[in-house]
């Protein structure tokens, strides 16, 4: 895992390994494949740095290896060793997967 | 319900589980099929976790359970366990049906 | 009035029950046929729950009972017993008629 | 003048009754013909109630009575026993004349 | 000057004077003629009135009789005694001559 | 420089006398002509007045005579003298050339 | 270094200067050719200054010899002894590279 810690996001970002989609697991978390902007299943790898309005630090309601819910399009997308990871702004994150 | 509780969502959004539509059933909420931007009805299956400036967790007006109208358009949709749920800013929530 | 006290409005909004509209009724407060954006007179049926920015409860300027003048589009109709209403933000409301 | 008294405006807004428009009469008040957003002269009928950002009553810079210059176009007509009125808010006014 | 004393700008808008347009005189302000957003030289008139966050009352940066630059599209025109004037929002002044 | 002298800008704008522009001169800082937005360079000749959020005086990052990075579009172009300089808010100003 | 020296970014902004791109290199961070909205890796050479909202300087969260990943339009372009740098508000890099 040397290389995926190689990135600390700025600001409010987080960076995300996506998991390869997959059409209509039953018993998991499925994304539909009809939906104008879909989610997308991700781990989270590494957290930003966030502040509130005195620009002290806040801390982020996702952790590294929380599985989250993203969106399709909205982050940016980065390639660490050959792999594609997203850098995604903490509040477009839909939701953890529990 | 194990499958449901699975997802957390993030900020001020709302995991909802909307209803079937039906139309113009008497006695009921009914959801109009001419409107434009026609809200549908739903129930809170979980809620996020949100923040005044000053960064301290404030209550949500809806809680779990809750029967709510919720526009049609606006939030993101997910299947869990091959059932479609709307994940939706607490702020675009229009009702709560008592 | 079983029927319309099931919606409660959720923020700033609006539980109006719109007039129907007729056309130039002298004495009375009559809306412009011609005019682009059209407001259009009802009764407020049930608010919302409102907060300034420290997220404390803060007053509408109108109750239910109040006749108020409305945008004739901007707000969300919903059909309760058959019968349409319209929810609508507070700040979309343009006068209490008295 | 019982008719006009029969609207509070809500928020920011002013009740103005327009002044018909005439052109070029020197010694008064005249809006240009040829300008691309024509202000209207008009009379302050009656206002709204606004907060500052704690939620406080604040002052309105005009009062019923004042001869206010308003956009032509950016304000809700509604007519008042068949008289056209105009609901604009207060910011919208360009100035009042003395 | 009995008939520029009447009108009182409403908010943090200003009543100026335009200057009339010549081109290219030496030694004084000169607005290109080439340029897309062609300021405009003017005299303020009269000034409005305007509020920090907390509605207190605070200065303008011009006074009347300040020759002011002007943009030449953005405000509004009035005819006082068959003579154009501008009312222009404070924060579109591009600057003062001295 | 009676005449630079002339204005004073106003709000958080900066007067800037637009160096002429030249290409690649080695050993100083020169202007890609194919970036589709080109920054310029010029001498700030005078700036404005500007305000925190409770309207109190805050000093500009630039001060008259300093060398700084504009934005070639996005000032106001005005003539004294019969020479050409820029009106530019300091938020638009690139960097200070040391 | 002397002529990377000669500017000092103003507001939020940071000099940067781009690692010229190649094509998927194992073991590195590469950016993938084919995402629309492609970061690139550049190295920090001066950073800006800026204020909280009370105007106090505050840190930022990238300093000189960062090595930073930055959107690849957003930016602007200079040039220093024939040499391109961009110049970039803190809040639109991606993440640092550790």
């Amino acid at each position: 895992m040397a290389s995926t810690s190689k990135i600390r996001p700025l600001g409010d970002r987080v960076l995300v390994e996506p998991k390869e989609e997959k059409e209509e697991v039953r018993g998991g978390i499925i994304i539909p494949d009809t939906a104008k902007e879909k989610p997308m299943e991700g781990k989270v790898i590494a957290i930003g740095k966030k502040y509130d309005k005195d620009h002290k630090s806040v801390d982020f309601d996702v952790k590294p290896g929380d599985r989250v819910l993203l969106p399709k399009y909205g982050g940016t997308e980065v390639k660490i060793d050959g792999k594609k990871y997203q850098l995604v702004r903490e509040e477009d994150l839909l939701g953890v997967i529990e």
